[in-house]
């Protein structure tokens, strides 16, 4: 029994805890408050396991939903960045890759070098199960939105194209998760939730 | 393309974002707020695919993270029960098992079925899977706990025979995190946290 070793990942488990407080731009459903980080991905990996059949090649389930996981850990120091926040997003690399040098690094070594290549393979979404992870990281605040009458959408004044391009991940992904998504963009566009350009 | 079974499982994936409202009685580190069922079940799964090295059997990893993930979605209509309300927790298996009906029964069949039984088998906790699961179940709110100078422990006035009783559960599933368990019952118990009697 290496006490050390237990000691590290039992400190790196209440370091996380952290990831509790940080809020992103998307709301619950009913919009009563916004959403954080730990919530976000507890609901992407059930969406993962439950919508594993639309994925158009197969992939590690189990892989797939530790990315979904741990993807947001990063944010405990770098902060949330908006998906259409263009300064912010420019610095965004550098800012989470010294995150995940400290955070995964409380952990006994190769679990730390575990954790941070689940991660690095998540932000680059090369494999089949980056590809449906970040679908999923895509699609869930793309429901919740939805949900709430695309009131985020307006709120931001965000356009057909800055969202199109950024669920076009999903077109990699699963056509068939693709078809559903740009029929809600469409339908949120006539709605006047989102502008046409 | 069944529009259908789509339709049926992103209407689940909806209904399951209530749980982040659902409050437990645990604090996150910090004292800040009460944790909710989504943030604790998020934490949990990540405790078991990092803790795994510790159980006393093989279990399937995926599945116990699952069972983790889904296993207080039935709060969302029964409410959480605290481990030390004997009041509440005489009614809480026929109020679960109603919630469980209702909501795993907005998916497909079979996943409704599947779901169910992961959710049976947690409750039962007659698997290395559930137990281990429930080990964590019981360890994460220790550690927050633990964390916070165990402030929850003395609002609630719990005793050492308590908290031992409920985490006898992690004796059969890891004696490694059992003892680790008990040492800091112990040391809560020195500290005045926890009573003695």
């Amino acid at each position: 029994m290496d006490e050390k070793r237990l000691k590290q990942q039992l400190d790196f488990i209440l370091e996380i805890d952290k990831e509790k407080n940080i809020f992103r731009q998307t709301h619950l459903t009913g919009y009563t408050r916004r959403e954080n980080d730990a919530e976000h991905a507890w609901h992407m990996a059930i969406m993962i396991y439950l919508l594993r059949e639309y994925a158009d090649e197969d992939f590690d389930v189990m892989r797939a939903m530790m990315m979904a996981l741990i993807h947001d850990i990063v944010e405990i120091d770098a902060g949330d960045t908006y998906a259409y926040d263009e300064v912010n997003l420019a610095t965004q690399k550098e800012r989470e890759d010294a995150a995940s040098e400290r955070i995964f690094g409380i952990l006994p070594t190769e679990q730390k070098n575990e954790l941070r290549e689940l991660f690095r393979e998540f932000e680059e979404g090369n494999t089949p199960e980056a590809r449906f992870a970040r679908a999923m990281d895509n699609l869930q605040p793309l429901l919740l939105n939805d949900s709430n009458g695309g009131v985020d959408w307006r709120v931001h004044g965000v356009t057909r194209t800055q969202v199109t391009s950024r669920q076009k991940r999903t077109l990699g992904a699963s056509k068939v998760l693709w078809d559903f998504t740009h029929r809600l963009i469409d339908k949120n566009v006539e709605a006047g939730n989102i502008k046409p350009e």
